[in-house]
Order: structure tokens, then sequence, then C-alpha cells
């Protein structure tokens, strides 16, 4: 089955569309949290029918994960990268790798555009089983292999313990900064974020 | 103003009846989740009228975290400890007390009864700020500075760094653990959290 070739005109109504659905449900969800935002709502504050949803997408979280990939592909398109799962810079200096891959998370947690949408998928991920195993396998999972991808290979150039498990590298690198954010346990800063990396590859034992 | 003498029978009555309203608070918050469990609720679950409920407490908020210090007061007193405000074992073996303690913490993560409530209320208080700050003023603040009396003392002791930051240490310790319960990015084990503790106190580099 040969799918009728778009004409310009299509393919560029069709981007406006996904892009407004996608705008839309992430203000949605900010604003009313993950339960209350609905296929209908969306497509009202989109200005698109409802089919056009359904027809892209099968259901509400769905749309929501894609509208959440699609704002790590602008961070990422932002910070001069091709494409969201662009690697972790490798300078040489993990250290210096590690701080600057930090302090973009931290201006991207205080970026309002992501406060909220992130806070009430987090907190909905944390309660609903099926949506929580689809945002790490989705979102999380993907991020989290830059990090073991960058760590590999400090470890491949000698520079990290051989007996280091990556997985638990990639957890002391990435939750401190995750709860602080979630919880409010503390600021969130560039300062922050710079003595996480060098506690992390330093250890606290003398 | 004299309050009257309570009998042991009344005392007794309200004990029964304290208990009650946590079970049942607790109880509804895991089934229901935070913003669908109400006063009314608590009350028609645990058998009492919801005016004794509002004589005690000033609000949904106030009974529920009360609820849940009384769990850690529990968990603590069945760990043979006199208040949930227990020091942190000091053995002078940094690293065994530490394990020790992380363990007693992984057990408390896979017990249902600590599981959904905990969800619930994390989940809400990541998008609730109100809520958020009181759970970290209340909950959270208290079971850190446990942490942070430990490692000052071992500090003290010669045995860290003397740059080292201890609520960056405090962080390494405890976020890895419960964003990995809480987001379910892989299990939560015993030997998970010794060999985070071997992690975190070594560091990554040689």
């Amino acid at each position: 089955m040969t799918a009728p070739r778009k004409t310009p005109d299509r393919s560029r109504r069709s981007a406006r569309s996904r892009r407004a659905i996608f705008d839309a449900a992430l203000a949605l969800i900010g604003e009313v949290g993950y339960a209350a935002t609905t296929i209908e709502g969306i497509a009202a504050k989109a200005g698109v029918g409802k089919q056009t949803i359904y027809r892209w997408w099968p259901s509400k979280a769905a749309v929501l994960l894609d509208a959440f990939l699609d704002l790590g592909d602008q961070a990422a398109m932002a910070a001069g990268a091709d494409d969201r799962a662009s690697a972790i810079p490798d300078s040489g200096d993990l250290e210096a790798d590690l701080k600057l891959v930090l302090r973009a998370t931290v201006d991207e947690l205080g970026d309002p555009k992501y406060d909220l949408p992130f806070r009430a998928l987090a907190a909905e991920g944390a309660v609903n089983e099926d949506l929580g195993v689809e945002v790490v396998e989705r979102l999380l999972r993907p991020q989290r292999q830059l990090y073991v991808e960058r760590l590999r290979a400090a470890r491949e150039a000698g520079q990290l313990r051989e007996d280091s498990d990556l997985e638990i590298a990639v957890d002391l690198l990435v939750s401190p900064l995750a709860q602080r954010w979630l919880q409010r346990t503390g600021p969130v800063t560039h300062e922050y974020a710079e003595a996480l990396v060098e506690h992390v590859l330093r250890g606290l034992t003398r």
C-alpha cells in the first residue's frame, strides 16, 4: 500500500497542528495535572478537532509522552545538537564534561516551560505504574544511556576505577539533582551541580 | 485553663481512635491518591465522627502528615529504637553503619504498607508546593539530619575528606535509592544499597 504523497502545504499544516497539540498538552498538564488533562481539553486548547489527535495517538499517555520527547528535542536543538540523543561531549576531561551537562540540566529544570509539566509527569509516574514504566523506557533510559557511554569511555581511558558500576555512577550524578528539584530540599544551582560532580568523582573518604 | 483530667478509659479510647484514623488515612491515600482522600472518607473508614478528626487536626494535610510521622515511629520501634529520631548507629565503622541503615530503608520501601502511601505523598508533594515544603520540614529534614550527624562524627574522626559537604553527602546516600524506588529505574535491593555506599565513600576516579 502506498501512502498518498503529501503536498508541502499539507505537511506544513500537519507540523503546525502537531506543534499546537504538544504545546497545549504541556500547558494543560502543568495547569491541571496529569489526571485532569484530557484529549478533548488538549484538542480545544490546540484549536484542532479531537479526531486529529485520535488519528495520530492511541492514548492520552502517548500524546503526552511524545510532547515531552519533543520538548527534549527542542532543548537539544537549542543547545546546538543534531537530535535529542546527542552524546555527552568528550573533551577527555570527564569532570569538565559532566559539569557542563549538569549545569545545562539545572538551567532546564529552572525553566518554567519545563518545571510544571515535568513535575506533573513525575508525580503521575510515581503512582501510575504503567505510565512510570513508559516514562523510564522512552524518556529516562535514553538520557541515562548517554551518561553510561561517557562514563564507559572514561573507564576505558583508565580514568575510573575498574570496579565502578556504571548504572550506580549514573544514579549518583542524576538522582541528587532530580530529587532536590522535585522535593525542593535545597537550591538547584550551577554551584550545586559542580560540587556534586566533584563529590561523586572523588568520594567522601580520605 | 486546666484541661479535665482524662480517665484511663478515655485515654485508651483516644489512642484507639488515633490509631484507627492513621490506619484509615494511610490506606485511603494508597487506594485513591492524595487529592481524592477526604476527612469524611477517613472518618468513615476509621469508624469515627468527622468532628473527632476536625477537633484534633486543622486540615487533611495535617492528619496525613501525622499518619506518616506515626508510621516512622512504628518502624523505629519495630527496629528497637526509642523513637523515630534515633541516631544512626556509630560503631566507628562508617561503611558498615551506613549499609545497615540503607538495608533497613530498602526493607521499608519494599513493604506494601509503606509503598503506596509514600508514593501518593511524594507525588502530591511534587506538584503541591505547600505540602511539599511541609513534607520536607517535618518528614525528610529530621531524617536527613541523622545522616548529617553520623557523617559529621566520621569527619571529626578524620575518616572523611575535610572539604566534604555533608548535605551533598546525604544527597548521594539517600537520593539514588529514593529515585530508583519512586521511578522504578532498577531493582531496590540490599546488594544495591551496599554497592551504593561503597561507590559514595570511595568515589569513581582511581
